[in-house]
């Protein structure tokens, strides 16, 4: 193997713990080497206006010097930690983001929506690799969630009446916090203008002390969880001005952050167009349960567009105003949260960052995920499916497990009725970036439209037989109420049917041993006392034959666009070329993921190799393997670097009419095929059905001719 | 095989063809009968008044009937005859469409959106089935297209700023023309309410006069032609009141119908839902040209939703607000329009509909399309390739050919920059529909936004060797003009540099005869006369290494949503249950298309069936074949007509632990396949590889045992 992989050393997981301890310590040895630089430069002017000997001065200088020196590293070491590139590291997070960036953008995996009209922020086109690559993630998500999981999968418009999104509480808590230029009305998400205050002074500002940067280091942490109130505090308090004209700034207030529109010519019908594809689903629960046989569990999936207006979108692809979405809901009876499959999933292993660990400023740590549900760290078996489940097919894509953690929600991160959340968070050159979340969000989806909706989103498990319950049943007397309470008889009625089996039971028990009870009526505003006379409690039993209920949601959701860019950052390396004068790019895409499996090209130009190249090319696409011909008289070397940096796993070179050489792309490892099995060994491969080490055992290795040996012997053929 | 298909009978393709010549003449003997009743009747009133004889009475009474006979059948043709449902058809269109749209929604292939909020116009669902129909005529779109054709796949947002949509001439003229009620408010579409009251009475009037009859078929044919104003007079000639309320109605207008929106939170860049994908192709010509080596031709290709605020939506899922579109740019030098792989496609044969059998009302024909081009009815083989490519696209996932015609545009539908139009039109319940356009576009719209972007979108032809050409060079004299014209002299220059070369070379004559020349200047609006002294006018030789070009674009452009649907009704047929007793519902998906590929069913609830049949289903999951159990105990007929209902063609049926059978959905034929083999043979026949002829060559046929059989045999097994 003859990679030179890149790495930047990992960022211990400390995003939410107080102060990392390396970067405190080298904050501490700053500041004290600085306190001995001042006291050395104070004793050598001493020492001068002693009169001490050249020597001693010499001496004292030359240790002055040391320590500047010494000063120096820690400077360097602590600029490092603050911006994530620690020493040891080839390359600076931000070189190495530049140089997959640059590679993306001149290959069109991606490039700026509307560049000739100077682009709209936040808006992103995918090339054609970029396309193949995000259409081969979707095909292999849909294999390994819709068709190995029997999940039903809808698509829904992404054009949404606005009472489906009021209902969900989109229309009312989508927003961001927004402040204003007062002069220019330039508009600014006031939290990064914080985010960015803060880290400007933590990097630049290396002798700040100790307790100043504890408190920049805690509002990072807290931010999202920051009111407008607090956050617009904090503004005044650090003077933060607009940055681009420094004029002063609004109070902080709610943008929402949806794309509004209006359907139909009228006007009258408000629209948005969908924030989450989520929500389609949880209209369709009826019809979809019914589809599944009226059985639980099941689940729905659907791929497709999402839009997010941002304020001011920064990170390229891993901010943008429209992505595209793959979400399941899976449908659970929320008192049975066990998994069929559990069994498949519960061996495995990876990083793990629970609750606990966060609070108490530990890292990540690889755990077993059977392990974590028997223990209680993750909540139920099917949340637990899914993690696994997400583990395993974003490693499968080529996401490196050793950046890659189920990070726990926090308390105050989740909405109250979640009762579980794990976000599998991806390490770039951005830091930790949450790009698939998973979530038990209870019954709070269905039951949101069963109020709004009038149509009850409910499941029925049907007893074997029926079963007997009791049931609180109270009967207020009406005669005795209405000549007690005449105009007021209805809300006391209403009360006294309203009250909770604990409250009712307590009723009772007052009612039998003292006759009467103080009784407060809320729509009245007044307690009014009830006599025995008045109300009967009783307990009485009941055969039910069904049970209906709401049911539980799971909710994983994957930010495709997220996930691979992260991808693109793990797959990316340089190596050096054969003659060692520049480094070349490489994608080291898995064959599912790479947008183009195998590239076919004609060692020299010569009609008959490029007949053969031709075939070949026709057999590999009618055998639905993408390939492409390059028939330049480009030297081969830099047809092979062309088509590394593009991530093409394989590449057949074409240097007879009876046999070719298939060469793998990270090890350049190359074998010799006839021409009548190429298309079979390279299908083979590419689907996954045999490894290059499985290939490599059956067929000869190739040692390559020189291009003169090859033209050498064309002619003595021809 | 044992389906009895479902026919309407074709309508001939009448519906620009001033008056089809069968309703005219049922028109006409309708009037006569008529005529030659009223006639009857008053003799029959003579006769009586005249004292005739009862038997004379009675034989012209039965004559007179006999006649009203004969006219209640002429009326019964007629009224099929306007309406489409031609005698002999065994359901009305009307009744095949509702059979096929309650199958389509109870399978849940697609449903109103947001139904439990009571659904908005316009705006559907794909359930489970539609979903995965709708997955794989993309996939196979992708191969077809994309992969076969080397096409490079763009993938960019619906969000576009309005700067775009304003170049290409969506923002002034994406519009319809919209009537309101004067009192409630409520749109109209102009055009649907004249054509609505055109066919009402050509349906209900059967006695209107043939002028009559030819009016209304004349504003059928030309309907979409018609302005503003045109179309205003026609409403108020024929008194049309809106609909519901029968109030009068505004003159019409025009309504843009793109979903508007505003990005970013300043609201100052006021953008649009995009109405097609194309745009996204072209904005991103440049980098895409390079991409390609800057060699032409090349075609980018794009699948994403796109969006049109319909004014009333009407046609299920023909007239949506959101739908799903696949389009095709293929950029060619417009001097050379050849295509490389035209020989593939120039044999084949399919109806065509060119513009002068249109024009003298006669209906499409089967014609060579290789013919169509040399014969100059179609432009050029690029055009033709697509042509040809698109009509393979179409009758591979199961279009009946017989109802799909490739109709030319007429010179009044086309833009004026076309170079030539074809639309594949696909008969269904509610007429021929266009689902493909095939338009050669010419330079127009990498011209429209190189003007509006200030970007050359151009091609590059290099010569092999230089080329020398004639050009043309004015030389304003500008000493001797600002004598003459002073300040207005810069105007002069700029109009004597802007002269085309033949009003160049005309005033290079007169200087030279006259010595001097009248020259109006547009924007001195006046005529200035110029001397021999003031200007030289040559023609030198220049040597030019290079041309430089806009290429035109060929757009095949696909509605993806509508093709499926009018795939859903050439699917669709029934046929009797076994018993006899009721008729089962059967879409006849080729496998390439069908939602699951196979169903695994065990015969009879058994424990070792039930494994086999999971083991079976895993097998096919891993091969990528989707498939579903179905271990209830309903009958096995049952669950086939269940299976036969979503259009899966093949059942695998567990009936022993050695071996099983699989029946194909149409014949019902049924061959027996060892366990080890099934999942291989399904792959096989699902994935195109073999026929079902093929594999039951190689297999046994199998004669289904009855239940009761297969139960003895597991008895005695056990």
């Amino acid at each position: 193997m003859f990679i030179t992989p890149i790495f930047f050393l990992r960022r211990p997981a400390d995003d939410i713990a107080p102060m990392a301890t390396s970067e405190d310590s080298l904050r501490r040895a700053l500041a004290e080497k600085q306190s001995t630089i001042d006291a050395t430069g104070n004793s050598i002017r001493q020492l001068k206006s002693s009169g001490a000997s050249k020597s001693e001065i010499d001496d004292a200088v030359k240790a002055l010097n040391a320590l500047k020196l010494e000063k120096t590293s820690i400077e360097t070491q602590l600029k490092a930690s603050v911006s994530g590139d620690a020493n040891g590291s080839v390359m600076s997070r931000d070189a190495f983001r530049q140089a997959v960036v640059n590679t993306l953008e001149r290959r069109l995996f991606y490039i700026p929506s509307f560049k000739i009209y100077r682009g709209v922020a936040g808006l992103y086109d995918y090339g054609p690799p970029g396309c193949a690559v995000k259409s081969n993630v979707l095909a292999f998500w849909r294999q390994h969630f819709v068709l190995e999981e029997d999940m039903l999968e809808v698509d829904c418009p992404c054009v949404t009446p606005e009472v489906v999104l009021k209902a969900s509480g989109h229309v009312d808590k989508f927003t961001d916090l927004m402040v204003k230029d007062e002069k220019t009305g330039t508009c600014y998400r006031a939290d990064h203008l914080l985010k960015d205050h803060c880290k400007d002074k933590l990097e630049k500002d290396l002798f700040m002390s100790a307790d100043k940067a504890a408190e920049f280091k805690h509002i990072l942490a807290v931010l999202d969880d920051l009111s407008a109130e607090e956050l617009g505090a904090k503004i005044k308090e650090y003077g933060i001005a607009a940055p681009d004209t420094k004029n002063p700034l609004s109070d902080p207030y709610p943008f929402n952050l949806m794309f509004q529109t209006s359907i139909g010519p009228s006007g009258v019908i408000p629209g948005y167009m969908r924030p989450e594809t989520a929500q389609g689903i949880f209209v369709n629960f009826k019809d979809l349960y019914y589809y599944n046989g009226n059985k639980l569990p099941f689940a729905a999936a659907q791929i497709g567009q999402a839009f997010r207006n941002e304020i001011s979108p920064r990170q390229g692809l891993l901010r943008v105003r429209e992505f595209t979405l793959a979400e399941i809901e899976h449908f659970v009876d929320p008192d049975d949260k066990s998994h069929p499959k559990y069994s498949e999933v519960e061996k495995l292993e990876f990083l793990m960052f629970p609750r606990d660990l966060q609070m108490s400023g530990q890292s990540a740590k690889r755990l077993c995920l059977g392990e974590a549900v028997s223990k209680g760290i993750v909540n139920n078996q099917t949340l637990a499916y899914f993690i696994g489940r997400v583990y395993l097919f974003l490693t499968r894509l080529g996401i490196d497990e050793e950046r890659l953690r189920f990070r726990q929600h926090l308390p105050n991160e989740m909405a109250h009725y979640a009762a579980d959340c794990w976000d599998a968070e991806i390490e770039s050159s951005y830091g930790w970036i949450e790009c698939v979340g998973i979530a038990d969000r209870s019954a709070y989806d269905l039951r949101a439209h069963t109020d709004k909706s009038g149509v009850a989103l409910v499941a029925q498990e049907k007893f074997a037989e029926p079963k007997e319950v009791e049931k609180l049943v109270i009967t207020p007397i009406k005669k005795e109420l209405g000549l007690a309470f005449k105009g007021n008889q209805k809300m006391v009625v209403e009360a006294l049917e309203a009250m909770s089996e604990k409250e009712a039971m307590d009723m009772k028990y007052v009612l039998e041993t003292k006759g009467e009870v103080e009784f407060e009526v809320c729509t009245l505003e007044k307690t009014v006392t009830i006599t025995k006379k008045m109300v009967t409690i009783s307990k009485e039993k009941k055969k039910e034959h069904q049970r209906v209920f709401t049911p539980s949601v799971i909710e994983p959701s994957f930010g495709i666009g997220r996930i691979i860019y992260c991808l693109y950052e793990h797959s990316f390396y340089m190596r050096p070329s054969k003659a060692g004068d520049e480094q070349l790019n490489v994608f080291r895409f898995p064959p599912l993921v790479a947008p183009i499996k195998c590239t076919v090209f004609p060692l020299v130009q010569n009609p008959q190799y490029e007949q053969v190249a031709k075939n070949i090319s026709r057999s590999l696409t009618a055998a639905g393997i993408s390939n492409k011909k390059d028939i330049t008289g480009t030297s081969i070397g830099k047809r092979y670097a062309r088509t590394d940096e593009l991530g093409v796993p394989f590449a057949v070179t074409v240097d007879s009419t009876s046999s070719v050489t298939i060469r793998e792309r990270d090890s350049k490892d190359q074998i010799r095929v006839s021409i009548d099995e190429v298309a079979a060994v390279v299908k083979e491969v590419s689907e996954g059905r045999a490894t290059w080490a499985d290939i490599l055992k059956k067929y000869p290795a190739h040692t390559s001719l020189s291009v003169k040996e090859v033209l050498l012997s064309c002619k003595s053929r021809n």
